[in-house]
C-alpha cells in the first residue's frame, strides 16, 4: 500500500468511525455542528474542573451539580467537592471559560464550544448560560463500557434557532407542589428550554399569594397557592438554571377564580349591583370553557386588575407577562344589557372589539413595570403595541388552520410563539409533535418576520394532570419538542430521533422526574400490591384517549377525582404496542415463518396476559374496568392463532366483530394501540 | 338442635369469625381496644361525612385529604369534594364528633373511638386529633373482594400508651429538602407518631435561615438551608397532622459548622485571639465525631447562642427544644490552657462538669422563651431545672446498658425519653428494634417514674442517607417502632406484626414515601438502564452493611460522594433472604423431598442470577463491585447442588471457604443475608 492509499484508506476509516460514534451519540437537541473523533477522555476519581473568566455566580452552583450528576452515574467518588469563585486549578481537567455574565432571557447569547481531546475538555461560552448547556451536552456524551466511563473525543459548535423555547405548566386547574415545578425546570434546562411559562390562574383556582388581596387565596384557592417566597424562590431556581419564568393571568375570561374572590366585577346581570355577591361565582369543579368573564364596562375591573398587576410584576424580574385572553365566548357580555350598552356607545360591532377594547386598557398597567405583554392568539387586533407577543395555539380542533394567527402575527409586525403541534394533554405521540415545524412549510416570510417567530411552548395543561403524573405527560415528549424548538431540524427523521430519546428520557430520573417510577406506584396500587406484572405489561399496549375525547364535556371528572387509574399510569407511545406494530410490519415486508412467529408470540402472550389479569382482579376491583378490552384483545389473538396455526376458516364478520371491540373506547379511557397492527394482520390473512 | 345449642352455636361461630377477620386487620399500631362483628360497611360514591362539636380547623383539611386518599385508592369518584366548616350533613355516612380544639404537644388527649356498622362510622374524640388518628386507622381498614370496597364491622376504642412518639430527622449530614420533610410528616401521622425532632445543625452544615446572623447559612450551609418561611410552612404543615416540631441545635460538641461562621468562640487555643479566623474551622465532610467544640470559658460563647436561641425558638411554637448535648469529647478543651485555667478556677474535676456549667448557662436562654430543654443524656447534672428531658440513646454500642440512662433519669425525677434501639441508620432489622421494650424488663419503677417515661424516638442519622434513599431507611422499620410507641405490646409478637405490616408499609406509597419507587430508581442507574431483573433480583438477597461497618472511621464517603451504589438500594430485612432462611428452616424441621426442592430452587436461581449479573455488567460498570458476591454464592450453590443431586463428596474445607467468601463484608458495602440459612444447609448435609 502506498503511501496515498494509506491516506485515503485512514480517512475512510476514521470517516466510518466517526459515523458510528455519532450515530451512537443520545444528544438531543442535536447540536448544530459537530465532528466526532477517534478516542475518548477516559474519567477517573482525578477528575475536576475550572472556571475562567466573568461567569454569573449560578455557573459555580450548575458545575457542583454537574460533578454531583456524574458522580453518581459513575460511582467514582470525584474527590472535588463544591465549585465556588475562590476555587482555581489551571491544571484541572475540565475547562470552563465564560466571557461574561448571562442575564436569563430570550435574547441572551447561550452559545458554546466544547471541545474533548484525550487529555481534556474546554467548554468556551459568552455566557455561563451558554456553558450551562455545554454541561448538558457533556453529560449527554457519557458512555461507558464493562469498567470505565467516558467522553468521546467530539468538537461541539452549538447554539439555538429559536430564542423561545418553552414548557408551559398549568397550576390552576390541578395545583402542583414546588417540587414538581423545580424537577420540572432542571428537566427543562436537561433539554435547552430557556421559558417557563407558568399558568397560575383560571377557573378552578388562584394560586399566587397577594399581600393587599388576600381574599384571592382566601376563597379561590382551597389552600392550594404558591407563597411569593416561594415564586422568588422558584424564579431563582429557574435562573440558575438559565430559565426566565413568564407568569399568566388569564383574562377576561377562564376568570371564575378572580370572580369567586371579586364577584362586584363579574359580567352576570344584575339590576342590582349590589346583588353581585359570592354566591354567584363559585371555583370550578369542572373542565371546560365557563362563561365567568370581567365586566369590560365596568371601571373597577381595572382598578382591581392594576392593583393586582401591582403587586404580581416586581415578583417576576423577566420581561414578559402573559396576560391569557383566550376561550372568552363573551356568553355573558351577550346576555347583559349594562354590558351591550357599553358595547353599543363604544360603537363596537364585534365582542372581539370589546375584548380588544379591555385588553388595551391593560397595555399601560405592563407598561409602568417595563413588561411586555405576551397573550393567547385573541388578543391580536391593529392596536396593541408592536412589543405583544401573540401566542399561537389554535389549529384543526378549534377549526383554525394551524399556525395561521403565527403568520398573521409577523405579517402584522409582531412578535409571535407558536403552541399549536405542542398541546401535550392531547395524547399525542412523539411522532405527530416532531412532524409538526414551527415556521410552515410553504410559508414566506421576509427576514424580519422570520425573526419575529420566536419560537415554541409545549402545553401542560393540567384538567386530567396531577403531581403524581404530571411528569409522564410532559416527559419524554417534551424532549422531542425541545429539539424541534433548539435544533429546527429541516427534515426531522423520528427513526433517528426515537434512537437518541430513550436514554435521554431514563436519565431525567436522575433529576427527580418520576415518569418512570410514578407510573409503577400508580399500577400498584390499581393491583392491590399484588404482583404487577401482568398489569403493567397491559399497560404497556394501552394509551390514554387521545384529543378531548377523555372527559368528554368536561363534566366526568372533577378536579377532585381520582386520578389513580389505568388511564393515568398509560402513556402515549406505548412501548410493547410500539413493538408488534413494528413486529406486523417486518412480517407484511417479508412474509415468512420467522417474521410470523414474531408476530404469534404476542398473540399468546396476550392471552396469558389476560389470563393473568382476570387472577388479580379477584382481589383488585380497579382491574375490573380493563377486563373486557383485554378480554377482546384475549379472544382476538385466540382467532387469529386459530387461523394461522389450525386453519381455522376465516370468519370475516366475526373478526371484524373482534377488531371493532379491541378498538372500542368504551373502556377505562384507554385505547388499545395495537389494533393497527391487528387491522393490518387481519387483513393479510384474508 | 335446640335453641341452647344453637346459641352457644351462633356464639361460637361468631368468635371463630371475629377471630378471623381481626387477625386479617392491617393495623399499626394495633388498637388498645378492638372488638370485630359481623358484617361490613360497604363504600360507594355518596359516600359522605360530616363533623360536628368543636374542632380546630385541620379537621377540616384532614377529612378532605381523608377522602381524597379513599378515592385514590377505590376509584369511586366519591361525590364530596372540600370539607369545610359551613358543610353540615347529618345525613353523612361518616359522623364525626370532637368535643374540643386540639393542641400538639405531648400532653393532649389522643384517645378516640370506631365504630363501624352496615350503614355508619361514628367517630368520637375528645380533640381533633384523637379525630385524626381515627381516620387514619379507618383507612387501615379498607378491604374489598373483586369488585366491592368496604370497611369491616368493629368497634374501637384506643389511646397511646406513650406520649412522645417520636421520629428525628437529621439534615445537617445531608439536607433534607422540605417536601422530604413533609412527606415523612404525613407517613408519621398515618402510623401515629406525634413528634418531629428536627436534627438542624451539626459539623455538616448549619440549616436554619437567620436574618440576624446570615453569616451561618452563607458561611456554613453550601446553600442548603430552610428559610423561615419554610420552617414555618413545616410546623404547620405538622401541626395540621397532630405533630409537634422540636428543633435541635447541637452544642457544644458537633460545632464545626456554627465555628465555621463563628471561629471566635471555638476552643481551639491560639495565643492571640484574633487568629481564631475563619481558617481555623471549616464545614466537616466526613462522618464522625470531631474536636470543633463551643468554648465554655468564652463570654461571647453565651452571647452569640442567646442571640440565635431569640431568633430561633419563636419560629418554633411547640413548647421543647433540643440542645444536642452529645459526643462532646473535651479534646480541645484538655488542650486549651485558657479553658484549663478557667476549668480549675471554676473547681471543676471533670470535662462533664465542665459541659454542666455550660448547659446551665443555656438555662434561663429557653426559660425566657418558656421552653422546656431536651438534650441527650451526657446533659443530666443534678442542677438541671426537673422541666428537662433527658434523651437516653447510649447503649452497647457505646459500651453502656442500654436505657440505664433512661432509668438514671426517672429516678433523678427527669423526664425522659429513648432512642437506644431505635436508631434505624444502623440498619437493624424489623425484629431487632420491635424487642427492644421502651421500658426495660426488669425496671422497678413508681408510678411518678413510670409516668417520666414519656416515649421513644427513632433516630435517622444522615451520614449515609440522601433525599433519594432516606425514605427506605426510615420505612417500614419505623411502623413497627411506632408500634411499640402507641400500644407498647407487653409480648410483641414479631410473625404478627410481620403480617400486618405489608399493607401498612406498601400505603405510605399513596402519601409520596419513596421507599419502592426509588429503589428501583437506583437500580435502573445502577444497570445503565437494562433490564433490572437480576440486580433487582440479588438486592434482595443482600442488605447494608451494619452498626458503623458501613464507612468505618467516617472517611471513605464524603458528604458529597454519590450514595447511588448498590448498597443505597439494599434494604433491611432483604425480602428473599428471608423466604430463603424460611425455606431452610421448614427443611430442618421436616426432612422431606419437598422441602429440600425448595431449597434448592433457591440454589438454582443463584447461579441463573449470576449469569446474568455477568451479562448486564458488560455495559454497566456499577455492577462489577457486586460480581465477586453474586459468583461467590453462585459458586457454593453450584457445590451444594452436586452434593445434593449428584452425590459429589462433601468437602469440607471447600465448603467452608466458599460459605466464608458469601459471608464477605469487603464488597460493594453490603452483606449477603442467605449466610445464616446456608451455614444450617451445609452443616445439615455433612
Amino acid at each position: 500500500m502506498n503511501l496515498k492509499h494509506a491516506i485515503i484508506f485512514v480517512f475512510f476509516s476514521l470517516n466510518i468511525y466517526s459515523q458510528t460514534v455519532k450515530q451512537s451519540l443520545s444528544l438531543i437537541p442535536w447540536p448544530k455542528e459537530i465532528q466526532t473523533k477517534q478516542g475518548f477522555f477516559k474519567i477517573n476519581p482525578e477528575f475536576s474542573l475550572n472556571i475562567t473568566g466573568n461567569a454569573h455566580p449560578r455557573i459555580y452552583k450548575a458545575a457542583t451539580h454537574f460533578l454531583r450528576r456524574l458522580d453518581g452515574r459513575t460511582g467514582l467518588f470525584l474527590k472535588q467537592g463544591f465549585i465556588t469563585k475562590s476555587d482555581e486549578d489551571s491544571n484541572a481537567q475540565l475547562q470552563i471559560h465564560c466571557q461574561r455574565k448571562g442575564e436569563v432571557g430570550i435574547y441572551e447569547d447561550e452559545s458554546y464550544s466544547l471541545e474533548i481531546n484525550e487529555k481534556s475538555i474546554i467548554i468556551d461560552a459568552v455566557t455561563d448560560i451558554g456553558a450551562l448547556h455545554a454541561l448538558e451536552t457533556l453529560l449527554q456524551l457519557l458512555q461507558n463500557n464493562s469498567d470505565t466511563f467516558f467522553f468521546p473525543n467530539v468538537s461541539i459548535s452549538d447554539k439555538p434557532e429559536f430564542k423561545w423555547r418553552g414548557l408551559m405548566i398549568d397550576v390552576a386547574r390541578h395545583f402542583q407542589p414546588v417540587e414538581v415545578i423545580k424537577r420540572n425546570i432542571d428537566a427543562m434546562a436537561a433539554v435547552k428550554l430557556n421559558v417557563l411559562h407558568w399558568h397560575l390562574v383560571d377557573d378552578q383556582g388562584w394560586r399566587i399569594e397577594l399581600k393587599n388581596r388576600k381574599k384571592l387565596t382566601e376563597l379561590a384557592s382551597d389552600g392550594y397557592y404558591y407563597t411569593q417566597e416561594e415564586i422568588k424562590n422558584i424564579i431563582q431556581y429557574a435562573s440558575e438554571r438559565g430559565i426566565v419564568v413568564v407568569p399568566e393571568i388569564d383574562v377576561p375570561g377562564h376568570a371564575t377564580a378572580i370572580l369567586t374572590a371579586y364577584p362586584e366585577i363579574g359580567s352576570n346581570y344584575k339590576k342590582n349591583p349590589s346583588e353581585q355577591t359570592a354566591s354567584s361565582y363559585s371555583i370550578e369543579r369542572n373542565a371546560g370553557v365557563f362563561r365567568p368573564t370581567l365586566d369590560p364596562s365596568n371601571p373597577n375591573t381595572y382598578k382591581i386588575l392594576s392593583e393586582i398587576f401591582d403587586e404580581v410584576c416586581p415578583l417576576f424580574p423577566g420581561k414578559y407577562f402573559h396576560i391569557g385572553g383566550d376561550e372568552n365566548e363573551g356568553k355573558a357580555w351577550d346576555d347583559n344589557p349594562v354590558i351591550q350598552e357599553f358595547k353599543k356607545k363604544k360603537g363596537f360591532q364585534t365582542n372581539h372589539e370589546l375584548q380588544s377594547y379591555f385588553t388595551l386598557q391593560l397595555v399601560p398597567m405592563f407598561k409602568k413595570h417595563d413588561k411586555d405583554i405576551v397573550g393567547w392568539e385573541e388578543i391580536m387586533n391593529e392596536k396593541m403595541p408592536k412589543s405583544t407577543i401573540i401566542h399561537s395555539w389554535k389549529g384543526a380542533n378549534e377549526g383554525s388552520t394551524a399556525g395561521a394567527s403565527l403568520i398573521n402575527a409577523v405579517k402584522n409586525g409582531y412578535r409571535t410563539i407558536l403552541s399549536n403541534g405542542f398541546y401535550i394533554d392531547l395524547m399525542q405521540s412523539i411522532n405527530e409533535h416532531y412532524m409538526s415545524p414551527i415556521i410552515p412549510k410553504n410559508a414566506k416570510l421576509t427576514t424580519k418576520e422570520r425573526e419575529h417567530i420566536l419560537g415554541g411552548e409545549a402545553t401542560m395543561w393540567s384538567e386530567l394532570v396531577t403531581a403524581q403524573n404530571i411528569d409522564s405527560r410532559i416527559w419524554p415528549r417534551t424532549i422531542a419538542i425541545a429539539e424541534l424548538f433548539w435544533s429546527n431540524p429541516q427534515n426531522p427523521d423520528v427513526s433517528n430521533l426515537l434512537q437518541r430519546l430513550p436514554s435521554v428520557s431514563n436519565r431525567l430520573e436522575e433529576l427527580g422526574i418520576t415518569h418512570i417510577r410514578n407510573k409503577e406506584v400508580i399500577l400498584r396500587n390499581i393491583a392491590n400490591y399484588q404482583n404487577t406484572f401482568a398489569l403493567e405489561y397491559f399497560s404497556k399496549l394501552c394509551e390514554p384517549l387521545k384529543i378531548y375525547t377523555r372527559n368528554k364535556g368536561g363534566t366526568e371528572y372533577h378536579m377532585y377525582s381520582p386520578f389513580t387509574l389505568f388511564a393515568d399510569a398509560c402513556t402515549v407511545d406505548a412501548s410493547e404496542a410500539l413493538q408488534f406494530n413494528w413486529a406486523v410490519n417486518q412480517y407484511l415486508k417479508e412474509i415468512n415463518p420467522t417474521n410470523l412467529a414474531s408476530v404469534t408470540s404476542f398473540f399468546e402472550q396476550w392471552k396469558t396476559n389476560h389470563k393473568e389479569l382476570v387472577v388479580l382482579s379477584e382481589n383488585a376491583p380497579l382491574i375490573q374496568p380493563i377486563l373486557p378490552l383485554s378480554e377482546s384483545l384475549s379472544l382476538l389473538s385466540e382467532e387469529l392463532l386459530q387461523i394461522i396455526h389450525h386453519n381455522k376458516e376465516y370468519d370475516t364478520v366475526y373478526l371484524n366483530q373482534l377488531w371493532e371491540k379491541c378498538n372500542s373506547k368504551e373502556y377505562a379511557d384507554v385505547e388499545l394501540a395495537v389494533v393497527i397492527g391487528l387491522k393490518k394482520m387481519i387483513e393479510n390473512l384474508k
